[in-house]
């Protein structure tokens, strides 16, 4: 398979998914169709025959970063994953990076800061989960948290979260100037949904571990949220780290999308087999005597 | 699915694999039939059906160790895996590993002490990495390190590695007394498969990143390395933390054994669901009215 085989778009995919997807000056946040399937023109169906299809593309790329990492690339490839409860963060690591070998995987979920990690700065904890070279990172949940949540429930002075914007942009330009391409994905349910899946948690015995009653809670800031979610965009989205706006609602639809959002930060790194590093005919023959 | 249809024997696995891979007192290295499919009538094919069927069982029990975890329940289950170049380890996380939630894993794979890890005591690297409540961990190679490589090519002398099975019995006893379920498997492949699988990855150029020419060095030293295997069987099997001895030559053994072995280690914890932590009916209210 060449990279021309596996960057080759699906006819199903009108748009590209990253040209679909990004985010521009004018995404307005209140406005986000979270139904719409931006760029796939496939139903139900055909999303999930895309997923297995495409897995397997993104699986063999995996495979060459994780191969091109063994052998002393630096680079690596950062997934970062923020969105309101319930948009699916969990379902996008079970079922996309499912997908890949786990031995290449990086995967750091970030909650409420520890005591330890709160008398740290905000990116301390951040620093020590980024993935080595070779290694596709996943975080679910980031730095962003401190300008979400932080944000709107107060837990810095203004004055100190509008600041970190900036410091943000630059943290991520000294990340990718170091070799990691990263793909922020900013996941949306509409606030119905987010409530039938809530209730779903509540019916099914399986799922009462996943409901949390400060979800509800949550759902009374909506518009602050929508606000500071706004200004993450509008503020954080850059030419070296792009947002990918993903509407959620339907499932199949964002494990796809940022399937191909992964496919399309791979083939960027133009990857092929890294060169033995020693002589193939000497190493044969001493094989053969061994 | 209850814990008994999870745990019912398939008819193919005439005896159950953790009965007809525990290590005994009789357990002799240089005996092992490393083509050998112990426990299990059928072949090939019948492997590959049975690893996707029971991997569908593997991540089921795990998800819900997960849940346990997320809610507080301390109980974490250890995958160890120790064996020559080319046994399939990297193998066995992929097709066995791969087949459960990456939010649930936790892989370290430990290569030559870098010079850090090499100012500690060998264990320190090991506390690092364990997996916390709810975990799935996964080691390519560990601890046993420390009395296999260190032991045949004489990195400390004989009166250090010689205390350390003792010291090792009692680390894992601690790890056992705090929860966490150790499944240790020494895979076992022959002198001749293993040219065979170095001479492959020589031929392929997809594959060459995993040659090291040291690895055809080591070959040299094989008798010493069965000696420091039989070593680590003999000090090291308790009934705490069993070691368990997979003949590797037939891939698709190996995976579905060690799938058989985890299933075992996840059903004798006898999960379920965590019950909610809140009243039910009243979040109901509460999110109807949100």
């Amino acid at each position: 398979m060449t990279t021309h085989d596996r960057t080759k778009r699906h006819p199903l995919w009108t748009t590209p998914a990253v040209e679909a997807l990004r985010t521009t000056t004018h995404t307005k946040v209140s406005e986000i169709d979270t139904k719409a399937t931006p760029g796939f023109a496939g139903n139900k169906a055909d999303g999930e025959y895309m997923l297995e299809e495409r897995g397997a593309v993104l699986s063999a790329l995996q495979e060459m970063l994780y191969a091109n990492g063994r052998s002393g690339d630096k680079r690596s490839v950062l997934l970062i994953l923020q969105g309101m409860d319930t948009a699916g963060k969990g379902g996008m690591v079970r079922h996309v990076i499912g997908q890949v070998d786990p031995q290449g995987v990086d995967h750091t979920a970030f909650g409420v800061p520890t005591p330890e990690e709160k008398r740290h700065h905000y990116l301390w904890r951040i620093n020590k989960a980024l993935p080595r070279g070779g290694q596709l990172g996943v975080f679910d949940r980031s730095h962003y948290e401190d300008v979400l949540v932080v944000r709107v429930h107060n837990l810095v002075p203004p004055e100190v979260w509008s600041g970190r914007y900036q410091e943000i942009n630059q943290f991520e330009r000294e990340l990718v100037y170091n070799g990691t391409t990263l793909v922020k994905v900013a996941m949306f349910v509409s606030l119905d949904e987010q409530k039938r899946r809530l209730a779903e948690r509540l019916e099914r015995r399986d799922k009462h571990w996943k409901y949390n009653p400060d979800d509800v809670t949550e759902r009374s800031l909506w518009p602050q949220y929508q606000e500071a979610y706004q200004a993450m965009l509008d503020k954080t989205s850059t030419d070296h780290a792009p947002w990918y706006v993903v509407p959620c609602d339907r499932k199949w639809y964002s494990r796809i999308a940022v399937t191909e959002l992964l496919i399309d930060a791979l083939s960027r790194l133009e990857l092929d087999w890294p060169p033995a590093e020693y002589d193939i005919e000497v190493e044969k023959q001493r094989l053969a005597r061994s």
